[in-house]
């Protein structure tokens, strides 16, 4: 490849970044039904409980991993090759789709033939996919005709995480203990077939898009995270951009959504999409936007049809599509606060004014369902209408965009093909809940995917949290994708840092989601590390943490010495005030009666309160 | 005073840092019915709507200020000196209290006469002051007494922050529009004393305290936020304490525990209290095994009760008393996955193991409100057996503690002494509501004070957000007051920065649970910040924040000329994508029709449309 000694370099830092495993994880493949259905999950080992408290094995625990092959030392990684594609084989034997002779899209056959573009360009040798005349390739066409994919079968073993299997480790150590709760109920692809043929959830993947590990997005599993990356007219380039979607996958990004707006879109995209093992999201009227030149006016069906071949064919796995911001709605917002904040919408909405004419998207709407059906692009109905301030949360404008929405799902389900619809935007937490019924009720069940949404306006700066706390809440009450808001919101374009900080808050969110709606197997990672912070093991503390390396930064500022990670202590008490010391004392005493009751031990203590004192009552450590 | 050189050198850096106002913001006092009650608000100017966009003043905006004298530069701020005693008139001329000849504790008098201490005293000239033999001088004494305080009329003006005033601005600048929403119920002194004869709020207030700008902690008032700062026997020093404290009121903390437990507490407390404009909050017991070395069996209630005296009279606003933590509910945190995680709880449980016996506090509860009345400190009824895990929350431990600690509610009430009722810990989502619902059950309305909860354990490092969603939720389900919890929760002791993020966390918790229970002008700043940030007023937008300083910071990376700062557009989508720009245009088009309905806006550009595309469809500022 003839490509730019500086684009290399950009990617180069990549690697070294990305490839390292997280400490004391390792890849495991979980292998499915066939040989080549290999499930990657990371495990973590964890070390003995100390001799002091009992001296057990802690079995290792898998969670779920979205790093995809950077973290497999195995896997030698060139950002200019792109990934394996792992789903090749299965999308091939299905025998309802057929090699292109290239780019059908107008605009994909310009860039691919323009000579100024050859060294930006990633040196794709596939051809892309396309179904056969009639047929439909989408997951939920397969689902509805009662065949369980191999992608179907993937997302349910991934889903489980071996819960069952670390579950039943517990129990045959702790057999008088219930630390591992009870066995948890096992996801099958059946149950995931079901979801996707009903419309409850949607698996995102482009047939063009074989190097995917496969994940699903709905309500009754667990709750995804999405992370915007991409660059704009003011700042950023490819290789940072595809920097940012490594980095974000390694921290537990389950989509990455590709927002750029600047020059070479659709470069950029393909280095993109051609190195994640993660869904690629877009909204394709920002390019479409771009070839004419910004004037939203000028838009047009064909344009915007020929950036969805475009696309489709590069291998995007979801499309957000404002097709609900119809011309009615527009002069709804006249009297907001913040009017409209979705650039997708307010491109639509100026296109809709300058024209005095419905949306062209709304009109071409079955149209699009018939590209969509035969790349197996999912819908991301898009939310253009969402409120941007506490003021405007859940008004006539938004309300009225919901409920067409809900009828553009009919008519895409109609053609089989997969939705989910994007949600505010900013609401107060009492108005929460209101959104997430009536989405439920209007879109039927749809999955909903929604932007936060912020608590308050006031927290510039902080709107990772402002969002957290609208997204925990939204996530427990049914929303299955989160999209991540970085510190930076409404400030800035996030770096690397803000990316990390944004997904941390999520993914903080999405589990305190999972853990509220009973998700089999979410608490072992809580019990788990609470059991290892209880015994003191301070690096496994670390290791089941979301984010070993800041967990152990943070302990080693105030302990740096290495003997301080075995100390049966910590820094905000000191030894004397310890009371995880103390409660071992407890629980010593309660073992060494061999009483299992509580009233039995209230007995017992009136006897041997005199034993207790004699026995030493300074158990801490000599410091 | 003979201090040490090295201290003053620590303390010379508080004044310097904490002494400046935050940007375009200026201390105004609201005076009430006598010259010497002036409540202080950080009033934060606004700048006008751009020509652009309509020309308009912007009023500017009361915000509540924690930060006390520090930010008022027609203030002398002389950490040495302390601040001015606020409150002692007012204290004085009730009548009931009398000085004393100096400390009446043991330990008081020890270390007032140890010149060994002599550097790193605190050289307060005041005597401390107690309740006349046979008075009472709690709020809640009054308050029942049918008395209106100046604390009370304080608080009543403190907590409408002129947002009705405000309001009024607004709607005669815009008598078409609804931006200031109504106009907000104000909370009159009669509403303030009510709700503390009812025991559902409490004014912590010590009368060796009067130095405090007097607040409110209850559910019918703003949610409040505690920070918790203190030495432990590993790191820190008197001066970097003060600091913090001056830090956490700065950026918002209503009250600071001192939770010290190293050397020289009593000096470090008195150094604190004199210097703070806030209450002041500690755990006595902490300070009582320091006495007694840290042999938790070797604690008396002799020990424990000069220990309280020698608080009290020192200044310390509330008490955190583990009187719950009886004997036999000891045992049912034997099968904990964490056992006893409070510090104090856990001393508690060693001693009433090691005794065998009923725990003193228990027992000596009437003792401790008799003291607890003589100089008006709140008790905060420490909830030592809270869950440290989330596999132990709303177990029955914590249960049969709450409903202990409803009891003792009773028994301080019927001496008139102010109660709040602390509260977890780590819980999941969806146990928090049957929490909070629980303590109004079995604490009879008492005010609750929680920590966090924290919704998950598995992002050690990052327990500042998986607590402050928690936070959020219980706040907008009646909690009065969150306890904040830094990135450095279970891994070491918080520095500067920690605090800050802590605060940052639980600023937002509290206002959107404001929001969400429409605490009356709540709205106000949220609306004040969106309407400057969709008219591109950067400066505003950032000075209306929790923390212009962040704000400015993050919004410069990216854009840092000057000129951006009143740019129309920003670097997340560059001037062709700008949603708010194009809102405008909606808005434009909608005032010139001077068409008010939505159904006319439609018919009118019907009509319009090619009007709208002569007049120049692309508005975007020249790039």
């Amino acid at each position: 490849m003839n490509a730019n000694p500086k684009f290399i370099a950009a990617t180069a830092a990549v690697d070294a970044a990305a490839v390292q495993p997280l400490p004391k994880s390792r890849k495991v493949y979980v292998t499915g039904s066939r040989p080549d259905l290999r499930v990657p999950m990371r495990e973590i080992a964890q070390s003995d409980t100390p001799s002091a408290l009992g001296t057990e094995k802690n079995p290792p625990l898998s969670v779920y991993d979205t790093s995809g092959p950077y973290t497999d030392p195995d896997v030698k990684i060139d950002i200019r090759s792109g990934l394996a594609p792992l789903r090749a084989g299965w999308i091939g034997e299905r025998g309802d789709s057929e090699e292109l002779a290239g780019p059908s899209s107008r605009y994909g056959v310009d860039r691919l033939s323009d000579p100024r573009l050859a060294e930006l360009r990633f040196h794709l040798e596939r051809l892309p996919r396309r179904a056969k005349a009639g047929m439909n390739v989408s997951q939920m066409h397969y689902a509805r005709r009662g065949i369980v994919t191999p992608e179907m079968e993937f997302i349910a073993i991934r889903e489980n995480q071996r819960a069952a299997e670390f579950t039943e480790m517990l129990r045959r150590q702790h057999p008088g203990h219930s630390f591992g709760a009870n066995l948890p109920q096992l996801i099958t692809p059946e149950f995931v077939r079901d979801e996707v043929a009903r419309g409850r959830a949607i698996i995102p993947a482009n047939i063009n898009h074989p190097e995917i590990e496969p994940m699903i997005i709905g309500r009754n599993f667990l709750v995804k995270i999405n992370a915007n990356i991409g660059n704009s007219a003011v700042s950023s380039s490819i290789g940072e951009e595809v920097e940012k979607m490594t980095w974000a996958i390694r921290w537990g990004a389950d989509t990455v959504m590709d927002l750029s707006t600047g020059k070479h879109i659709h470069e950029t995209r393909e280095w993109i999409l051609r190195n994640a093992p993660v869904p690629i999201g877009t909204v394709p009227i920002y390019q479409a936007l771009e070839k004419v030149d910004g004037k939203a006016e000028e838009l047009s069906w064909e344009i915007f049809r020929d950036t969805l071949i475009e696309q489709a064919e590069q291998g995007v796995d979801y499309f957000t599509i404002h097709a609900g911001v119809r011309l009615p709605f527009i002069p709804l917002t006249a009297r907001r606060m913040t009017g409209i904040v979705s650039r997708g919408g307010s491109i639509m909405a100026k296109w809709c004014l300058a024209h005095h004419r419905e949306s062209f998207l709304y009109e071409h709407f079955e149209d699009i369902c018939r590209i969509m059906q035969a790349y197996d692009v999912s819908f991301s109905l898009g939310d253009g209408l969402r409120p941007g301030s506490i003021y405007d949360a859940n008004d006539e404008a938004q309300m009225a965009e919901l409920k067409t929405l809900g009828e553009l799902t009919q008519v895409a389900w109609k053609h089989d093909v997969q939705v989910m619809i994007e949600g505010p935007g900013h609401v107060p937490l009492h108005l929460i809940k209101h959104n997430m019924d009536e989405q439920l009720r209007l879109c039927h069940e749809a999955p909903f995917y929604t932007l936060g949404p912020l608590t308050t306006d006031i927290a510039p700066g902080y709107d990772h949290i402002t969002s957290a706390i609208g997204a925990a809440m939204i996530g427990w009450y049914g929303t299955a994708m989160l999209c991540y808001v970085t510190p930076k919101e409404h400030l800035g374009l996030p770096n690397k840092k803000d990316v990390k900080d944004g997904i941390m808050a999520y993914k903080v969110a999405a589990h305190a989601a999972d853990l509220a709606k009973g998700h089999p197997g979410a608490q072992l990672r809580d019990n788990a590390l609470s059991k290892a912070r209880f015994e003191f093991r301070w690096e496994d503390q670390f290791n089941l943490g979301l984010d070993p390396d800041t967990a152990k930064d943070f302990h080693d500022e105030t302990l740096p010495k290495d003997s301080m990670k075995t100390a049966h202590f910590c820094s905000m008490c000191g030894p004397h005030f310890c009371s995880m010391k103390i409660t071992q004392d407890v629980r010593d005493y309660a073992q060494r009666q061999g009483l299992g009751e509580a009233e039995a031990l209230r007995r017992g203590m009136q006897e041997k309160s005199i034993e207790f004192v004699q026995r030493g009552g300074n158990v801490y450590l000599p410091s």
